[in-house]
């Protein structure tokens, strides 16, 4: 039972930095500067915080929750994760952050240029990860299947993300199922491509791929809702730590459900709210009454729990979930989805 | 003959122009905006010129010259000139260039978060189009080799760039061996990469397949060494219709070799010209007559020469070149390489 023991949650985040080690270490003086700045961001450098490695844990439990053990999984969460991290680094310039887990992003450090170049770096890496599938003995076909999971995957990050910049640059409000149909290109299909890599790298049996993919879809939504609870009434936000998403101007449900079902009054005192370039503590404590006020903040909590609910019914429906991989995963998704 | 009558670079080109048109094709209105934005970029769209589409066309004949017909190689060549167009797009960010090829840069167009994101999709894009070989009936096996080519190629990619940046932020000169180097990476491995992926997807024979890949080599740097002859002696730089590279205080080759090569008064008057924030047309000849003086336009014509004769060679050698596109290959070869 060795192998079972090795899935606990630190274990599986040191194998996949091991992994991540090996592709953004440099020997070449001429270059070794870009692949620091790699080892920087992903917090591989002791630094700083490194994120929570979500994806690659879902991926090797997926893996492991069919086989038993992770470790041939790796290369697919390597990949995955720097994939996100790629996505993360050009975000932070899109979005203009000079902070990300409380270190200066990229950018803010060795300016635009150098980031954006570092980001093709760490998107090209992601592809070099997954060819060591190969060195592990796994087929050609499974290998390039994933591939195309991967770079159709990358292809909706881009379509989420370009929707997501459209949007901020216009007046008009997205409803929200265009809200939804965002979130799924630019958080949802990354999460279930981890999830779905993992289970392909596995079985070739088609229906449980398919429950698998399901299972990390919702969860993917599951998420990305949650992360809007916590940006308006998480503990930080609730008291002053960090800025609420309200402050931000960040358009997340809870702000698109009050615009769509509150008071006409409501409606008309959140947009002005929306406008004002700076927010007192006062301005977001009168938007956050309003947002209660609409349902918005119950709705949103519902969803949430509601896709979180569907993801696990759908991993226990593939019906091939080995016990302990099955109480990892919970716990994963205890503390992802905490709201 | 009729395949052999369809080696013609402009019907080469319009089947690549098809082949890429599908990839960037747009049918959700939510995200029509991204692939507007790649059309109008790769001169898709009818508003301006396209770019020379060398590396396609090397890829091509690369591939014909071994097996007589250009058809199966097509989505080898979609995806390098997608990839190279992704480089484009990031270059004119990190360069702050607002022009190419006489049109606004997607940037100056749509603003740099926008740009990042459009150059992330083509990057995206190149690697989907490479999936359409397996549709063609190419093996798994052959498909993961070019993939694996084409992924280590976008790591040199990147290195270049990286070395190209951290260079012009330094005081500190490239040496002329630092600079073959860099544009090793930045310039000649995609070059090689696109004409030995069209030999590999022709054939087995590794023995074929390193000349070709040599041959790619060769004529990368030839191409690099001719652009930086034609950016301060080109038609257009003499008439003063376009800024000369030593106004722009681009270090390219004959740069670096006068400031070697040169004499110690000629060499800080460059260095001083180097530094200096605007020049004017007298400024330019008395840099450009320093860089005649040093032997460094002597140099840097029989540097191309030599790489591209030596590309030739490495052709013939392979042993298995048709006619017919031997030719055409030495058509582009005498268009892009003209000094």
């Amino acid at each position: 039972m060795t192998t079972k023991a090795g899935l606990d949650l630190a274990t599986l985040i040191a194998d996949t930095e091991t992994e991540i080690a090996r592709l953004v270490a440099s020997t070449d003086p001429a270059t070794a500067g870009v692949y620091e700045q790699c080892r920087y961001h992903l917090g591989l450098d002791g630094s700083g915080s490194s994120g929570k490695r979500m994806r690659p844990l879902l991926g090797l439990l997926a893996y492991a929750s069919i086989t038993g053990t992770h470790e041939r999984a790796l290369p697919g969460a390597a990949a995955v994760e720097l994939g996100h991290n790629f996505s993360l680094v050009h975000d932070d310039i899109e979005d203009g952050d000079r902070e990300r887990r409380h270190r200066p992003t990229l950018w803010a450090l060795h300016g635009i240029p150098q980031a954006i170049n570092t980001g093709d770096m760490l998107f090209s890496l992601s592809r070099i990860a997954l060819h060591r599938l190969t060195d592990l003995g796994f087929s050609d076909r499974t290998v390039l299947r994933l591939m195309r999971l991967y770079d159709e995957t990358c292809v909706a990050l881009c379509e989420g993300q370009y929707i997501d910049m459209r949007w901020s640059e216009t007046d008009r409000l997205m409803s929200v199922a265009e809200y939804f149909d965002m979130i799924g290109r630019k958080t949802a299909a990354l999460i279930s491509a981890s999830v779905e890599a993992g289970a392909l790298l596995a079985t070739e049996d088609e229906g449980v791929i398919s429950r698998y993919r399901a299972f990390g879809w919702d969860l993917g939504i599951a998420f990305q809702l949650n992360d809007d609870l916590l940006g308006i009434w998480g503990a930080a936000q609730a008291t002053g730590k960090e800025a609420s998403d309200l402050a931000k101007h960040k358009k997340t449900l809870p702000v698109l459900y009050a615009l769509e079902h509150g008071g006409t009054e409501d409606v008309d005192r959140l947009r002005d709210l929306q406008r004002a370039v700076d927010l007192t503590a006062a301005d977001v404590a009168e938007a956050v009454a309003i947002l209660e006020r609409s349902g918005a903040r119950d709705y949103t909590r519902d969803q949430a729990r509601r896709y979180r609910d569907e993801a696990l019914a759908e991993l226990d429906a593939a019906g091939v979930v080995e016990p302990e991989a099955r109480a990892r995963l919970e716990e994963i998704i205890r503390t992802v989805i905490s709201a």
